[in-house]
């Protein structure tokens, strides 16, 4: 993979490294009201839709701002407030869907599994079981704050089997890991530019199911934020309801085009994987340890544990892997120190292999030179 | 003013036309967690406050998403519920502040002047006087449904002398016109990236007094749209609260080294000024009426009413100008066929000239030889 540019590395979940070409499609302005940028918006819908494969099922709703921005559109739109949300936790941004529901006075409950272990399918079904007034079920697809892949797949076939709904946060996951509205029954997904597809930040989108969208009038707390509204005013006139973000949107069209050209899912997610595993391997060798056993490990993020080394900082560590052309992310954990490295983004393993030689550097530099964690 | 590309200049109120530098600014990736960016945000909060000198009694929140949701975070975190707010309504945008108090369940009153007057200042303190339950005064500085540029000075004189709160959305004229929060009273200004500062969209901020964002903890609706919580965490952390849109972010900050370039905004409304006066003089000479009288113009965007002749059509006229390779912009109106022609962003006369003759030819080409209104 080449770099254009001595730029660093986005080893993070997103904003993430994106190609030369993707930030060369925002080098024009267009009209928002104009029929070529509307043409655009309706073809990404579309090509979203097919990667869900959802055409028919669902439609796809954009809505500018950050991913949380489009998933709290999700929640204030389609949830019935009548109906209680069982909220499957484990991390941050399983954390937030509560945080929103809070806000938005909506019922919920919590089904909490701590940070390295994913919720049992069988579990949620007892409590959708005990509880007639959960109507939905949330889960986060991968939560970032540790790299866990959440098995979406089965949590979809016990919540279609208790006649529940089910609303996946995918932000982090969608583009580089499959999904099928088909055989994963779901109400809502929602994701946004700046994540598998490798676009810019500046909106997020929701695979809504199309009748659960019609019902939705009037529903939602905020008028931003109100995704039927968003929805009705695309098909009625093409454009999005309020200024969208053009230049991120050329640039995710270009986004959907390098996806397709390197194979879609299968592909990326191929390149994901080898990403991870170079990465987890080469970290593994010089005494790291990951915070996931294996089998929940993601190829979107993974946790390390900080070394117990007294000449650990991990100031001095990110900046040394900064100096060396490599972002990464701090640790989001609440119990244990810990960093994390993305292996999404425009980037492979050759990128991978130089990280790992950083991260030689940047130990010896600080004078580390024993990786384990405290025991 | 040299243009760089054969794509159409917008001559719309926004999105608009940004120079190539601009664009060129999203020409690499930003890590938004990583110190570079934070500066990067930190110094523009910093110069917009500049701009509207209000640094020290007023902070600067960014808050991510088109303009509207700048204006419902800086509604709904603002406003005591307890108190009404008095919308100053004379087109579209002012409805727009009724339907966001209206969606968030806040009590409200509307005084509305109609398409093309501006609300009186002597009726706006009568109203105040006599309706102690009304806490607040909500007006749009420039309302680009129609051009009309509305008294902000005087108003903002009446509100204070009443002890009132006033929130402008100044979201087309921050920039381009003078604000001055030490001799114009205001507790919120308004306003987005992609207007008189000539970024691209992605983002609106909110110019708040300090001490009434202090105050406004829990208070939002929505917790995407919290105010007070984006603030906080910027102070905390340096970070946007979720992700910013940073490429839009660098856009920015490079529009507004541009700015400054040229003179800050007095030579901005200078140039706008110059715009505006070249397009309404030359459409005049056409035979074209403005729907303001000139007292009420703004050198921001014109609205010309449509031509009675029966050949007029607008869709052709619009179709016939983008093909000489400008945009403009339908009415807004309710109750007049109408059209409007933007007067900002990275263009000149030179450009104003050049579409005078593109109006030129495109009436010629629809055999329109007679461009007065009905009567």
């Amino acid at each position: 993979m080449k770099t254009h540019r001595s730029d660093p590395f986005l080893l993070t979940p997103g904003p993430l490294t994106t190609s030369a070409t993707v930030k060369a499609a925002m080098q024009r302005d267009w009209g928002s009201w104009d029929d070529e940028f509307n043409a655009m918006t309706a073809e990404m819908c579309r090509r979203l839709l097919g990667h869900a494969n959802a055409t028919g099922s669902h439609v796809c709703v954009p809505i500018q701002g950050s991913g949380t921005f489009a998933v709290e559109a999700a929640l204030g739109s389609l949830i019935d407030p009548a109906l209680t949300t069982l909220v499957l936790v484990n991390g941050a941004y399983g954390k937030r869907l509560v945080s929103l529901l809070e806000r938005m006075r909506r019922p919920y409950e919590v089904l909490d599994t701590g940070d390295a272990a994913p919720p049992s399918p069988a579990t949620v079904t007892e409590r959708l079981q005990a509880d007639p007034s959960i109507g939905y079920v949330a889960l986060i697809h991968c939560e970032t704050s540790s790299g866990i892949l959440n098995p979406l797949e089965a949590i979809a076939e016990e919540v279609a089997a208790q006649e529940r709904e089910l609303i996946v946060d995918s932000m982090s996951a969608f583009g580089g890991l499959p999904v099928d509205a088909q055989r994963t029954p779901f109400l809502a997904l929602i994701s946004s530019a700046n994540k598998c597809f490798e676009g810019v930040p500046g909106f997020g989108f929701v695979i809504v199911r199309r009748d659960a969208l019609e019902a939705a009038e009037g529903r939602c707390h905020s008028l931003s934020l109100d995704l039927h509204d968003q929805w009705r005013y695309l098909q009625r006139t093409g454009q999005w309801r309020y200024t969208p973000p053009t230049h991120v949107v050329a640039a995710f069209l270009q986004a959907l085009d390098e996806h397709d050209a390197e194979g879609g899912v299968k592909a990326r997610l191929a390149r994901y994987t080898r990403n991870r595993e170079c990465l987890v391997t080469g970290m593994r060798r010089r005494g790291f340890i990951t915070l996931l056993e294996d089998r929940w490990l993601s190829p979107i993020i993974t946790t390390f544990l900080s070394p117990a080394h007294s000449a650990f900082d991990f100031a001095r560590f990110y900046a040394e892997l900064k100096a060396s052309g490599f972002i990464i992310y701090p640790g989001k954990l609440t119990e244990m120190e810990s960093f994390r490295i993305g292996s999404i983004g425009h980037l492979d393993v050759a990128v991978m292999e130089r990280l790992l030689n950083a991260v030689d550097e940047a130990l010896a530099a600080m004078g580390v030179d024993d990786c384990r964690p405290a025991a």
